[in-house]
């Protein structure tokens, strides 16, 4: 892998979930020469395995530094990511996700809070540039992750910061958004990935198995099956 | 004070620091017909009597509930409001706030962090009203308080939800953005604010006595005065 000398280096924020798609995006941001700062977030979640794994991912891309922000749960109380409501299991994904079907594992206006601290973030380290590993093909169905919606929170971090009122225009960088799962497990790999370290599971098991049948898990055992790479992943479910 | 029937009321979310423009702007959405949902946030700030301010508030107008978030402080780490760098004191406050002179008391992003967190749980409790006191005229070089950067985060907070895509618009209310303070004094003294409850001291002392001199008390001061209405705040320094 090569870099751009290290003087040259541009800071850039990275969301980390601990996800297959924010190491991938890891990667990406680290092939196009940026030091990378990872932002990952705490919620109550009931896949805290993910920030362990968060921590992996940024240890596996030697971030320059990594903060995790703790967000009340409260204000996501809706969603059955937060709370005890059953996680949909293998459901039918539509490749295209059509608007109007979302799943009740969507939580409110998370994108937005997470792209608000990035933002904030980036200005307090001088930093003008956020990746996020959002994808629109596979995007089970959340309004914010969709291309426009990205676009229009650029429109306004320029309005939003002192960088943009002194003309440093914000890039929110999704290099993931147009790419099959299959297509970014295949340039994660390209780039080196440990895929091992990633979790992606909505709903693992006490011991942090993946069930191998949520949403998530669908997802990415067919991207691995369809880029032909091997899955590290155990899961408790192994339905093919 | 006249309500529209309460099986009309709409649910809207007001946020509430505790100061002189929040709560003016909380009876405006009082008038207005709305059940109020007060949001405030705990950010480190020195000026932590600002939170006992807002529960004044909140109780004062009878919000329906009150949610107050603790934001990490270190995501806020540039500002002189949440560090040992000095309120800077007596400036010479230049009313149209005049772009590219930022006052170290900007906090980064800080607006887009509260609406961002606003738009979550008007989500939650199916509400499309979100009011925030904000003002451009006595704005004190603060970029997210201008009426462009609001409709910028309008128009993406309509792209981020699944209300945004059911067709259910969300509304940015600023009712004081084109207010001067004497107006803003005059407003809410007209709608019964009680102001003796409310705080807007940057730079407080231990017992909670406003400093007089830092921008938000001289912008403060000079409103009560130019409205003609009696300032019921005890100021530490009571030069004129």
């Amino acid at each position: 892998m090569t870099h751009k000398g290290i003087d040259m280096k541009r800071n850039a924020i990275v969301l980390v979930s601990g996800g297959l798609d924010s190491a991938t995006c890891c990667a990406i941001a680290r092939q196009e020469g940026f030091e990378l700062f990872a932002l990952s977030f705490s919620y109550g979640q009931r896949h805290g395995v993910e920030l362990e794994a968060a921590q992996r991912v940024a240890r596996f891309f030697s971030v320059k530094d990594h903060l995790v922000v703790s967000i009340d749960a409260p204000v996501f109380g809706a969603s059955s990511l937060t709370s005890d409501t059953a996680v949909p299991k293998n459901r039918a994904i539509g490749g295209e996700g059509a608007e109007g079907s979302i799943p009740n594992t969507y939580v409110p206006a998370r994108n937005t809070i997470f792209l608000a601290y990035a933002l904030a973030y980036a200005e307090t380290i001088a930093s003008q540039d956020i990746f996020i590993g959002v994808n629109a093909l596979d995007y089970s169905g959340y309004p914010d992750c969709r291309p426009k919606y990205l676009t229009a929170f650029a429109a306004m971090a320029n309005l939003a910061t002192k960088a943009g009122v002194e003309g440093k225009r914000m890039t929110i960088h999704a290099p993931l958004v147009a790419l099959t799962k299959a297509q970014i497990v295949t340039k994660g790999t390209e780039l080196g990935v440990d895929y091992g370290i990633t979790h992606s599971c909505y709903d693992p098991s006490p011991e942090g198995l993946a069930c191998g049948s949520c949403d998530s898990c669908v997802l990415r055992r067919k991207g691995f099956a369809e880029a032909g790479v091997q899955d590290p992943t155990s899961y408790a479910l192994q339905n093919e």
